[in-house]
């Protein structure tokens, strides 16, 4: 029976991880223009194992996306499926605010733009379809208020990625709590006009 | 007539505004230690330049921190003063995030513990007792819900934190539009029991 050198497949998985921590760094403050041959110098690695791993930069690229973009999708097709479109509703601003509590590429790889080529454009397009599609149910439902903005969601994304705690636990904690106060917030009863939705783009918190 | 050369004073603002900039993002990211000679170094001027303004490392850290203690300060005493209690804790969590959204310098200096003077410290135990007195007449008049907890006020001003636009108006929007929708949870009537209270500290974004 063939057998890998433990030690071999724990070196590849950290050296594997050290890539994608990397380029998801890179790409997230710098773009997508940033050479392979300096995403692996700052991988601390040489540039024939980041090809060996990644041939190209568009391999590069949807590694470090698709896990998070699959994830979004995977997480509105549960909520389009909800029989109950203000508990969908809930469900995706929860488990958003949780993803981003505990990665905070999570969000950003929802709704950000950066990963321009055709299938990130068309995933993305996707969940905002989504989303909107979420946002009208629960409208028409009479529980979302009729205020509510699509905007608002970045709002939310934009407040959720500034709460940070000393520990994970608390990080989520505090997360559950803003999300528990905004969901009520945005209940049809919730009551007084808003000030204007805001042009923000989740973009800005890439900067 | 004695006159000052505009040139000069021109040059004596921006020396001033470069200090006390560099002052402040120092003392944020690495605490008070960071001697003089780094903070002038790291402003682009000789050390002779930053002890002419600021004789001792006291004079600086005051200068950094005194206008915004001040400004919290009488935010609070405004509102202490305001026979509708309600009214005077929604101006307080706006005008405080407003300033936030305008001047990220601000809630760091009513609520983090790092200007570690005797003054400071005595500044910001008003600030908070300010507060606390503010919640628990809001609370006492049936509009404050009883489970909202002074950590809270730490939560809103993370997320908050956390909200960016393009522009400085963008953000400015953005910033009063959670802050709507919080206020709005934030009342008496606004319902349903929340998770509990995040052990989060506003040092945590200095981070």
């Amino acid at each position: 029976m063939p057998t890998t050198s433990p030690r071999l497949r724990t070196d590849a998985a950290v050296n594997r991880t050290k890539i994608l921590d990397t380029a998801w760094e890179v790409f997230a403050t710098e773009g997508l223009g940033v050479p392979m041959s300096e995403i692996a110098r700052r991988a601390g690695l040489g540039v024939a194992t980041l090809y060996r791993r990644f041939p190209t930069k568009e391999d590069l690229v949807a590694a470090v996306f698709s896990e998070q973009m699959v994830e979004c999708g995977d997480l509105l097709d549960v909520a389009l499926s909800d029989p109950d479109p203000w508990h969908a509703f809930c469900q995706v601003i929860g488990q958003m605010c949780a993803m981003q509590a505990q990665d905070r590429g999570f969000s950003k790889a929802c709704v950000t733009a950066f990963p321009n080529t055709a299938q990130f454009r068309a995933s993305r397009e996707r969940a905002e379809r989504g989303f909107a599609e979420l946002v009208e149910r629960a409208q028409a439902a009479g529980a979302l208020r009729r205020d509510f903005d699509l905007t608002d969601l970045t709002v939310v994304l934009l407040a959720n990625s500034g709460v940070r705690g000393d520990t994970p636990e608390a990080t989520n904690a505090a997360s559950r709590r803003l999300v528990a106060y905004l969901l009520q917030a945005f209940r049809a009863d919730g009551g007084a006009p808003l000030p204007p939705p805001a042009a923000v783009s989740l973009d800005a918190a890439l900067r």
